[in-house]
């Protein structure tokens, strides 16, 4: 069973297990600091296939498939797949994941995906609703230059505070009663806060009061402090909303995030020399650094505490075309090792 | 808990109960055969608003308000709101239930995004993970042929396959524990079903084998027939896919759907009379006619035991200008009178 704690956070009783996880980038993601963690770099941006957004579905398709492979689990036992991206209507996943056989669970939280994915497989598997999930989020930098901004061909200048939306894929295996270290023990959704940003090409500032208010129901609800975590990581947030979501936190909730706090989109790329200005960004930001950098120290006992708090800019370009603000999520997953009195 | 039951299907054992629901619907839908059912029917397909997205959004959050209000729920009880849509990014939702202060949980399965929701609110109460939540989705006439087909001052002329997009919203809200007498029992979520269908203006056609699919997994599943339920519904067929439904069930599973199914996209509309081709669709169509018919008869006692499997065609507009086909889904959610042995 699920247990409510406080006003907004479910604890889940089960300890739902992340049994394996996989992230694929693409070049500029593997030439970044993370580079050797990665499971796969590919350096072709169509991934093999005909149009950006093809290259996305085959990335997730792939990203799925190793995460699988590296829990040795087989396609037929998964009961559930639970994902979505930021293209129209979610196609890089239906596309992507179309080949599996297994029951399809759509979600959008735009960059706040790999957070919402990873809290509804928790619960589902926790309940004993599927025994065996995957939780997986992509983002492709073509395809969501395409969408959303102007053609790869103009080579459209962007202004410091834009972020570079990273072609990355993380792919999550969840199960109870396994080997690995890692569960979920504690899911906070977020509620959509507005503060009335309207520059689309500033989404951190539009999405750290979101970040600020679902890690203050989460501290609160669980009557703890950032210290008491090892990391408390943000998805790409970027170097503007890092500083404000830091900024917020203080002079709103008194509470210093500064020691225990980092953005995977400022882990993902080397900012000064890859000209990624902000920082990383999209749905894949948060998913591949998740899956492999984080993960991994976890495993290894590095870290034994981490609260994943990724945001996501809940608006479209037709909705930014008619004047309006933009609305921001964040959804938070608190990773414990089992050695770890969470 | 919930437990798995058979391949594709979860049971929910403790009841989750749909304590109310409402309906919003466009001048059209109201003067359909269920006019005088729904909560509301706006005679301004701009519901006080600017523009289509708006107006959509207005639609969602109305119908949200009414369905609290007829559950005597106050907005701040409410856990989880889980909503989607079919426009870009869902904004009619983000924009929609931005002014509540609830947890949102954004989920994406084109028309089936009703069952989904459903299915997930359903879990998430059965497991404790929520006491309170909210299950909603929408479609809007107006802004989903701005966004899929063509601007309304073309005055395109469609085929006769093609379906009317309803300007439509249900919401329901799910607790445990309360007076009413109907519950969610079963949840079987489906797998993307793509048999190489490319016509857009004939989903009917490419949902089909997704409904085919689930509703015969449930069946299986759950060991029972169709005769054991008084009514299967699917969401917005049409016409031409609940022909193709019936004929598959009866080659593929050799099971009769033909005394006990009915279609949503065929209920909204007089079909000869209001010019809407083959049925009504859009998210809107099957939660409107669920969230005041189906659950009226329910709650009579008319009907007891039935059998929801609204089905979705996850293309964009993106993916048909490339010329892929439409990979379809369909979720479905057993509804149980608590005096009916399900």
């Amino acid at each position: 069973m699920a247990k409510r704690t406080g006003k907004n956070t479910i604890e889940l009783e089960n300890k739902p297990k992340i049994l394996s996880s996989a992230a694929i980038v693409g070049k500029n993601e593997g030439e970044g600091p993370l580079g050797e963690e990665f499971d796969e770099i590919e350096q072709d941006a169509l991934f093999g296939r005909e149009n950006w957004e093809q290259a996305e579905s085959e990335l997730q398709s792939r990203t799925v498939r190793k995460a699988l492979e590296k829990g040795k689990i087989s396609e037929k036992d998964v009961d559930l797949l639970f994902a979505g991206d930021l293209l129209n209507q979610c196609i890089a996943s239906s596309f992507g994941v179309k080949e599996f056989s297994i029951p399809f669970f759509g979600l959008y939280g735009a960059c706040s995906t790999i957070a919402l994915s990873l809290a509804a497989a928790a619960v589902f598997v926790d309940s004993g609703a599927a025994e065996i999930a995957v939780a997986e989020t992509s983002s492709h930098f073509c395809s969501a230059e395409k969408q959303f901004r102007f053609p790869l061909e103009y080579g459209s200048q962007r202004p410091p505070t834009a972020q570079r939306t990273a072609t990355a894929c993380g792919a999550f295996v969840l199960k109870k009663n396994c080997e690995s270290p890692v569960y979920v023990k504690y899911v906070t959704l977020g509620k959509i806060t507005d503060l009335g940003i309207k520059d689309a090409n500033n989404m951190g500032a539009a999405m750290a009061p979101a970040a600020a208010d679902t890690i203050a129901n989460f501290l609160r609800d669980t009557n703890t402090a950032p210290d008491d975590y090892n990391l408390i990581l943000t998805g790409d947030l970027g170097e503007i909303g890092t500083k404000l979501l830091r900024e917020i936190m203080q002079k709103e909730y008194d509470i210093d995030l500064s020691r225990v706090h980092n953005d995977c989109g400022l882990m993902l790329f080397e900012r000064e020399k890859q000209d990624v200005h902000a920082g990383g960004s999209g749905c894949g930001c948060c998913a591949s650094v998740l899956g492999s950098h984080i993960l991994g120290l976890m495993r290894k006992g590095e870290l034994k505490k981490v609260l994943v708090a990724a945001t996501g800019a809940l608006m479209s370009t037709i909705s930014a075309n008619e004047g309006q603000s933009i609305p921001a999520v964040s959804h938070a997953v608190l990773l414990c090792r089992e050695d770890e009195n969470g």
